[in-house]
């Protein structure tokens, strides 16, 4: 593949960052990437392990000339970073975002942005429980959706090329509006989230059961909360706080069903407890069938070390 | 290894009973494996597939002359099997299962049983998504607990025995209170699989998001969510229902949490949150640590077929 940016900018180097990076070099999708991180151990660190063509010590200078900036910090912070930099942007040039919100990101960022500035919303669905610049590997956006969230006016031929950037990176690109963005994945991602974080808290204080026994007994189920629950603090605080409503309306459905539940196993009605589980099982027959994940036993775990 | 019982019957042939076939074959464990299943379309797949060294058409054929039977069924209809086999068994016999619920099986097994048979219930924490026949391999319980329950009275001798038997299939085994394990799995298993259960129902509920969507963008958290809810229905249905009052205490403590979170989430209390998704974060280290998952990212999932 040919190059598709001249020069991209990554502004904040973690794990999706890190991972754009390798992927965007191993089809040498662009010219020379800058970096940059608001932490000087995370700079090093990039340096350290080639991370970035140059790594800046401010954002001003990492975003200077390029083509592409990718703003790959916490959703919280978005609007401050594209204040900082927007004096600084080349005319033309696209701006985008990996953020897991977007509706709010759209509110905050796009305020900033001087005229002539093409803005185009993304959000790649990828990452796995670990964070950090030394987290990320080039296979990480293979076969996996990256959804592009174009706000009014945005420009056609400029969304064509963030289209071909992710495409070359490995992703299935699919374009969305913001609120119904929001919605998608306060369903798919923000919900089990913050339900993964709740059970292993509640493990972690039921004081009749030790950590240790949980820890021990854990591969009964359990423990595929904790790697969900293992996920970036400071991320997740964020996509909460900015995606309150579709968050807390699909968490109120949750409660109603789960107290549903919670009856029929309290009045012994074992046919509702039956039928529920057999349409959820369907449910991960077409995850399977449409290439979302493996239908080997256990996710076809490492073995543990023994 | 050296046969640790002459002749094992294994009553139910799902996941957990094949693997053990394959276990106990592996290391030449026992002498002679009989086989029963209630259904005759699952007798055929073991013979078949060669699970067993004899499939029998009734519970009390395959129990004749066995040194240790192995229930495998349900929870559920635990009693009911005990009640049919137990005129057969031979005398001095061990009988076991292999049940995710102690005290309802004890309740209900125990009073079938005839002087002079040792009763030692117990309980692989170990599994898959997958259930039936075909679904069974030699390494399931490898490096995996396996919990033994002596009821009163249990003989010392014969509890090592079946020790001896788990270990050799490839367990870590501990010996643990009935009502203790109740709870400790309720922790661990029960109430994480009703309420990734519950997540996945409200996920195909939900109207405003179709259920293309909730699966083409599963990757994001939900999918995990969906291997645990695609669990055998008859099996967890029998758990919920014989584990009643552990489950509903975690259940409760759980729902307690997730009220306080979603009202920081309201408010906008974001240190509550950060603070809370830090210390679930731990947890997992000490789950990898303890060597109870692979810290692969992701689980080193098999690469999902594009």
């Amino acid at each position: 593949m040919s190059v598709i940016y001249n020069r991209v900018a990554l502004i904040g180097l973690g794990l999706i960052a890190s991972s754009m990076f390798w992927a965007m070099k191993r089809k040498g999708l662009a010219g020379e990437v800058t970096g940059y991180a608001r932490s000087s151990q995370t700079r090093d660190t990039a340096r350290r392990i080639g991370l970035c063509d140059h790594v800046h010590d401010s954002a001003a200078e990492a975003v200077e000339g390029a083509d592409l900036i990718v703003l790959c910090v916490p959703v919280g912070v978005m609007g401050a970073v594209a204040a900082e930099i927007a004096p600084h942007l080349k005319p033309g040039a696209t701006i985008t975002d990996v953020g897991s919100v977007k509706r709010d990101v759209i509110d905050h960022v796009g305020p900033h942005l001087p005229n002539g500035i093409h803005f185009i919303p993304g959000h790649p669905l990828a990452g796995t429980e670990h964070s950090g610049p030394e987290s990320g590997f080039a296979e990480l956006f293979d076969n996996r959706w990256c959804l592009l969230v174009p706000v009014e006016g945005s420009d056609a031929k400029a969304v064509a090329r963030l289209r071909a950037l992710w495409e070359g990176i490995g992703s299935n690109v699919e374009e969305m509006e913001a609120d119904h963005h929001d919605l998608v994945l306060a369903v798919t991602s923000h919900a089990p989230h913050l339900i993964a974080y709740t059970m292993v808290g509640v493990a972690d204080d039921l004081r009749r059961v030790t950590d240790s026994e949980v820890i021990k007994y854990s591969a009964a189920g359990f423990r595929d909360f904790t790697r969900i629950a293992a996920s970036d603090p400071t991320m997740w605080r964020d996509v909460f706080l900015t995606n309150k409503d579709a968050t807390l309306e699909v968490l109120g459905r949750f409660t109603e069903e789960l107290f549903a539940l919670q009856r029929a196993i309290r009045t012994g009605d074992g046919d509702h407890l039956h039928d529920y589980f057999t349409r959820t099982r369907a449910i991960r027959r077409s995850i399977i069938e449409a290439g979302q994940d493996t239908d080997a036993p256990d996710f076809g775990r490492t073995k543990a070390s023994s």
